[in-house]
């Protein structure tokens, strides 16, 4: 049956939600029980961002110049504001205390995973750059703190991905190629993924083509160090990649997946979005065909945050049924599973967690999404290469007498659910009073008057239109705005099955 | 060797530009001598719009219900301004005489090209929607007024292309399928090629997923057509489409050319912009990637206009220094053909037609261009699907103290040649005064002051930067510009061997 759901776990969050370094081995075992008999049938558990969650002996763990006994005030947090300090001490302590009593996360989870039939993955970042703001961060390695000269940009400072690691250095190869053989050496997993979401910028800006040879070669040599560790297993061990959501935008990054696809250095495709938000339109279709005549698996990924547009200043999290929209979509669109990032059991994830076990055992199946409140929301894509023109439905302006156009794809045509259009105002004016009229699919949507939406929600009024049960159909939607007077819509979905209430 | 080129000639160019009634058949075989010992390879014959432009049995030919005898005041011409009319007379009187005559452009045509050595296809339009605000405009068939409902949007009127046929109706897919059986049975050709992007909307919004799959069949249906000629002629009839620039916009139009291509239905493909502008930056790799495994051809298309950005007023004509530009970096991305769209031979024409000769011998071929002055200009995809978010690179607005980039694919690295990056000001403002660094690949390039820019070129100021000779490589380059004040980009290129002098 296809879909199934693919789980990432970051590399800081179990220390940081549990921070009690008394913790049992047993208790870390547990960990992996919530994902036992649901629709994860992957865990892929990252080990590192700029320094590893576990003992490496190639490159540094994140308690390497740690002092247990130095209190929050230590050399290696100097630099950390007092905020943050606490906190960082508290999960930092944990880890190595962890590791001194000789407990490896990842080790545990591989056994228990196995133990529970859950197939057990390690994700690499291979560029991460949190908090590269600070030199000092207690974050970083030693390579970056010591060769500036290896990074993207260097003449400047804007963004965090500035700082990030430039792949067309050697050195740099070498050195996240070094961490990939430790952990294939260390962990007997079933696949390795390369993570090149974390952040996505590998290449000096203009040098991104010349890049993408240099990521081909690289994957390849990873697939051939799996290759002899098979042999030595006995079993196979799957590569994956995380890259961007559309093909123009990974090449131009330097991420050639359909190469990697084609040449058979992959098993598994993730696609997806930054970070930003979840993007709820990556055109599945297009990666489909670029995958034909491979095996290769292809995962529609799904962040945490869901924002309207790029200027957006609300920072909101998914729901179970801002997921279910989006898996329903994925899945229907050829995705072959549903790969959930950010979405962890406390602290970074869905805003109501307490609908977290029902998300593990519906987003990875049409069928079990089938006949469920979804909503399909209107967001973006929030990676876009140097130089590449970037595009957002999101603000729509609509001037007076022309129609607008916004495309939704929901899956499956609801059977028996009412539907309803709902619209944010950008502006503050009432909908009503602009003449809107709202058509879907060419059918006129009848008013419903202002609605309280739950959050996901813009900050202005929301209007609801209601869909006729005929202009519903299977896949995309073309939603037609025309209005007598100016506005500006900042919020637009379709919601099925549970309709917001009237204001 | 790779790359040649393909030139289409449209349906009314001809009548329009000679205008005499009394033109012998030598003299119409002549026009086809202009592209003798060219590098076109193949003359694409387009022989209608919504008409036909020839004596068609089963569409109405351009001089359906025209009196020659009437004059220009005759009931066919009666929508028409005063200013159309006159010219309409002539070349539709023109059209109807050669009729008359027994000339068939087309049948001359191609015997004409065969003599001498070019390969003669025909395209036909497959929605031609000019002029249908005007419902009783001479260039309109009988179906299209006669059946509103067959038509895309019924219920409004706000661009020409909200009026093309539906291609969901069966009648409209019979309409189209007969006059190309016609066309096949009438004309001994090399190949036919369904012209979808005249213009390019072939459904009703929302229904373009499902209009995939009918275009897919209808283009299947053709094949068989040709497969049954071609048992009857002797050799191959090929089967060519033009559709959209981006793959993700040409599926979501309903064009799913990938699956044509890997069905075996085409021979080639010609991706394109529609007409505001040519494009490019087309995903020329993405393309060659979704035909793998196949053999057909890729031609990127060239449209003769050339515009920076869609709010931009100007309307100008390609040159053979923007021709060679765009030319140089889509057979260096792995075009294997450069279709010209739009360059006839007069009137709808390259605004330096003087060059036109030399253009026919040199766009086609890397080694042709290689070594003579070229511009790579900034332009923009004027194609987007119903409710599809839409993107341009320019205007580029720079805030003060914020980097902006602009990538631009050159080709091949000039050899021994100057090149110079120039920015055009939307505001007015001076660009030195603004504070302005500007960097090729992360190389600053030195103020090289006020250019004067031949078209064609922005309306405002247009400033130069020197590329230093090690900042320049094969393909993609990116541009960054930062500034102390904020000013407005409206024009970016990179122009090799022939700098714009100073002002």
């Amino acid at each position: 049956m296809r879909g199934e759901l693919v789980l990432n776990e970051d590399n800081t969050h179990y220390y940081n939600s549990r921070r009690n370094p008394d913790i049992t081995a047993a208790e870390v075992d547990a960990w992996v029980d919530q994902y036992a008999g649901t629709q994860v049938k992957e865990l892929v558990l990252n080990v590192n961002c700029m320094r590893t969650s576990y003992a490496s002996e190639v490159w540094e763990p994140v308690w390497s110049g740690f002092d247990p006994e130095g209190g929050e005030d230590q050399p290696l947090l100097a630099s950390a504001g007092p905020a943050e300090r606490n906190g960082a001490y508290q999960w930092i302590h944990m880890a190595w205390q962890l590791s001194m009593k000789g407990i490896d996360l990842y080790e545990r989870w591989i056994a228990r995973s196995r133990q529970l039939g859950i197939s057990p993955w390690i994700s690499i970042r291979m560029n991460d750059v949190h908090n590269v703001n600070d030199e000092s961060h207690y974050l970083h390695n030693r390579l970056w703190r010591e060769r500036p000269d290896l990074r993207r940009i260097t003449g400047r400072f804007e963004e965090w991905t500035d700082r990030a690691f430039d792949y067309g250095h050697k050195e740099v190869r070498a050195y996240h190629f070094q961490l990939i053989r430790e952990v294939v050496e260390r962990y007997d997993v079933d696949g390795i993924e390369l993570d090149w979401m974390r952040f996505g910028y590998h290449f000096r800006p203009g040098f991104e083509s010349e890049g993408a040879v240099i990521l081909t070669e690289f994957t390849s040599s990873v697939r051939k160090l799996l290759d002899e560790w098979e042999m030595k297993r006995g079993h196979r061990i799957k590569l994956s990649a995380r890259v961007p959501s559309r093909p123009e935008t990974a090449l131009a990054l330097g991420m050639d997946a359909a190469e990697w696809a084609q040449q058979g250095l992959i098993d598994q495709l993730v696609v997806t979005p930054f970070w930003e938000t979840i993007e709820t339109d990556m055109p599945i279709e297009i990666w489909k065909q670029l995958l034909r005549g491979t095996t290769v698996t292809l995962a529609a990924g799904l962040e945490v945050l869901i924002r309207a547009y790029p200027a957006s200043k609300l920072r909101q999290m998914n729901t179970l049924e801002t997921v279910r929209g989006a898996a329903m979509s994925f899945l229907n669109r050829g995705a072959d599973r549903i790969y959930l990032f950010n979405y962890m059991d406390s602290q970074t994830a869905m805003a109501d967690l307490h609908n977290y076990p029902n998300l593990l055992r519906e987003a990875g199946h049409v069928e079990t999404l089938r006949g469920k409140p979804r909503r399909h929301i209107v967001t973006y894509a929030d990676t876009w290469a140097p130089g590449e023109a970037s595009a957002n439905i999101l603000p729509v302006h609509c001037a007076a007498g022309r129609s607008r156009s916004i495309r939704i794809h929901i899956g499956e045509k609801p059977n028996q659910q009412a539907a309803m259009i709902l619209i944010g105002m950008e502006n503050g004016a009432g909908l009503l009073e602009s003449g809107c009229r709202v058509y879907l699919n060419g059918q006129l949507c009848e008013w419903a008057g202002e609605r309280i939406l739950e959050k996901p929600c813009p900050e202005g009024a929301v209007f609801g239109f209601h869909i006729p049960d005929h202009a519903m159909k299977d896949g995309f939607h073309v939603i037609e705005v025309s209005t007598d007077h100016e506005v500006t819509l900042g919020w637009v979905e379709i919601a099925i099955g549970k309709l917001a209430p009237d204001a």
